[in-house]
């Protein structure tokens, strides 16, 4: 924990007013959220709320979990509330209206000036997801036939509240971005110069309707402070800022994280320790019933080689092993695929480059696996008496699991680099075909190359 | 792919010259250097080098995977390569000479300014997963005793080479940075402003020494534009920009993925395509052998229970479901907490409150499944008329399974949470604990509790 929560905590413990305000003035709202977030009792979070002005709390609501911003807001009088929403720049205001009940959030639009309602209303409109509902409209905007000295003028009453300045965009009469200024060329530029021969051209812009995450993706790609958003027809609307992106982009990879292990719905935005009981217990045991009862299947193969196992036990002996290298190669192969595929590096019309490639890699890897095993097997395991049924000889049975091994290394390697494609193709989301489907898959596959493997080798 | 690149290659495949150029000129550098990566042919990529001027490839080559840096910069002469070099920004040229081969990265050193060559040796030294490894050098700097007059002339000169201007540093007369504006601030005051009025406290700062990952992991909670970088005095060395905070996180992003499958080592910045088989086949095979071996635990503990599984076989219908259900909880809970870890959201002292957390949670899951699976054991399995051993009551054997479950899920959701906080604690990396060496421990655990309790409650 920093230094400057604790001292906070501290202040607030001796619920010491003055003292906790003269410390959140150096603190950061990152920092005030993560304490208010850590406080388990109802009278701290209430000490906090009456501490601050509300103008203070709206950058700490913005920054607290989804679940917690309802039940801070409401800690507020009407007249409170209105002076906080104020505060908030657009982009957050929609972000945080998003969340609320329908009829907490019909009471905050109300409280707001038209102006704001009726941007907060359009932006709302947009959906969570989308690059519009992400945006800032607090940007700058200019026209194309402006000098230096106008532009300078125009945007001084910004200053205080335009999220970046960093990037100015110059508007033709459509109002569509056709360039950019930063504003270091304005401070350097002699004010008699038109903006439009000191700008750069707009090389990247994004739809309103598109998803966040092809935004962020975009900023990342092309190292941008600042990407318009425009509507169909090509107006600037607001802009993705540099630091919405990174949320996205830490978003959308716990998401995927938590996808690659069969942990279902959307990420919490609370931490892990806040998040309740029943909320884990939803997202985690959809996929453990589904993949569990699934799992029956590779049980009624090894019931259906019951012969086979009985007639040699030691079978039983690399049986796990035989499975389990399957589910791991498997599970490799996929996530290698699914993460590729998440960066943009594979289309569905990379398939056959990537069937060869992991075909290759199966076999590599198949041999690999199956010549060590084969050495144990003679070198290793006479020491141990193995029991074997007469006229067995240890060299056949070392002989059947290496084989089994070797085809159930190649087949899941393949199986794990296919499948999440072939979801992709049907428009299914290629993380639901993640490790823990693959290796349910290849456990069943497994166990019928072992026993089939070692009753034709062996003659069982 | 996009329509430039397009555009960008038919010009290419023509050898059109003039054409490519005027092209490029329009060309975002990444993506001129995803052409680049694309290309399979010796004599495309020569055309490209060939055609753009070494000042302009310089970006190209800054955004290229480490792998292709060395025999792009070598199709130049060595007088190209000094222009090239020196165009680049200080961060991007450590980046790129870090990856060189040591002969190639003398020649390189030897080609700069004794200027250039001193910073750049001074950046090489601090390795480069550090934040001063990554930082830039090319940031704003202001003494203490400026005014705003004279601030816009120190830093007009910088106007085409500073990465940012979006934050000026004020410095003491340690040369520690005490305060920062932003450039609207100078814009905008009257020139006569002393900047220590308007500055900003410096409230973030990051040594020199400290891991990438904790600098890009403050750039994006505190939404920084540029964090500083100091050193053990505090001074100022440098800045982290918010640019590349965003590439850190994504690299560790993948990074902490593959390590969750078992795939070792560093992430590759080539695409999952052009990766050779073999650098593939180092990642991925090692964990491959580890863990299968280590499978064979299993193998043995079910080779001792020979005689319960053979006195009641059809407790083979649902040993794999038992035991791989084990192994999705455990991996879904060490995922959990291993990104909870890598968020700073849990520490170790966090332990009992994890495991009593997923004490309740393995509770909860543990008692839903087995619960559904007595009711599909009593009321699904009697029409498939499964063979039981005389005098064996199919709900003593339902009633087996379940509680086999239950304990299953119960420790292993435990041993998934608990390993990876235990990893940390002896200082190992706690992914190494990740889902695969989760489910190969908790096949064997599950195993053994499988049949001990078939054992006990069928007294077999």
């Amino acid at each position: 924990m920093s230094e400057i929560k604790d001292e906070l905590l501290e202040a607030l413990k001796a619920r010491d007013g003055s003292a906790f305000l003269k410390l959140a003035e150096d603190a950061h709202y990152a920092d005030l959220a993560s304490l208010y977030q850590d406080l388990e009792e109802d009278e701290e979070r209430n000490f906090i709320v009456g501490t601050l002005s509300p103008e203070s709390f709206s950058d700490v609501l913005a920054e607290l979990p989804d679940t917690l911003r309802e039940e801070a807001l409401e800690r507020y009088q009407p007249s409170q509330q209105r002076e906080l929403l104020s505060a908030l720049s657009d982009d957050d205001r929609v972000d945080i209206l998003q969340d609320l009940s329908d009829s907490t959030q019909k009471e905050m639009l109300d409280l707001l000036s038209a102006d704001e309602e009726e941007l907060t209303r359009t932006l709302l409109n947009y959906g969570e997801h989308t690059a519009a509902g992400r945006m800032t409209t607090n940007i700058g905007r200019l026209p194309l036939e402006t000098t230096v000295k106008e532009a300078l003028n125009t945007l001084r009453p910004l200053q205080d509240s335009a999220e970046t300045l960093s990037r100015i965009f110059i508007l033709d009469e459509q109002q569509r971005p056709i360039g950019f200024i930063r504003l270091r060329d304005l401070a350097f530029a002699s004010w008699s110069t038109p903006v439009r021969d000191i700008m750069f051209p707009v090389q990247q812009t994004i739809l309103a309707t598109a998803d966040q995450e092809e935004a962020a993706t975009m900023v990342r790609k092309y190292d941008l402070l600042a990407l318009p958003v425009i509507d169909e027809s090509s107006r600037l609307l607001g802009a993705i800022t540099y630091d919405d992106a990174m949320e996205i982009l830490e978003e959308e990879s716990t998401e995927d994280i938590e996808k690659l292990v069969g942990i279902a719905g959307e990420q919490s935005e609370q931490t892990y320790l806040n998040t309740h009981l029943f909320i884990h217990l939803r997202r985690r045991v959809g996929w453990l019933l589904v993949l569990g009862f699934l799992a029956i299947a590779s049980g009624y193969v090894m019931m259906r080689f019951e012969e086979v196992l009985n007639s040699a036990f030691l079978l039983a002996l690399f049986l796990p092993m035989v499975v389990a290298t399957g589910g791991n190669t498997g599970g490799q192969a996929s996530t290698m695929v699914i993460r590729a595929m998440a960066l943009g590096e594979i289309e569905t019309s990379d398939s056959l480059r990537v069937a060869w490639k992991e075909l290759r890699l199966g076999v590599l890897q198949g041999l690999l696996l199956a010549i060590t095993l084969a050495v144990i097997t003679l070198l290793v395991l006479p020491a141990f008496r193995p029991q074997l049924p007469e006229g067995l000889a240890l060299s056949s049975f070392s002989l059947a699991v290496s084989i089994a091994l070797c085809v159930q290394v190649v087949t899941s390697t393949l199986i794990g680099a296919l499948l999440p494609i072939f979801a992709r193709a049907i428009k299914l989301d290629p993380a639901v075909i993640a490790a823990p489907a693959i290796t349910t898959i290849v456990d069943v596959t497994g166990m019928v190359i072992y026993f089939t493997t070692a009753r034709h080798v062996l003659g069982l």
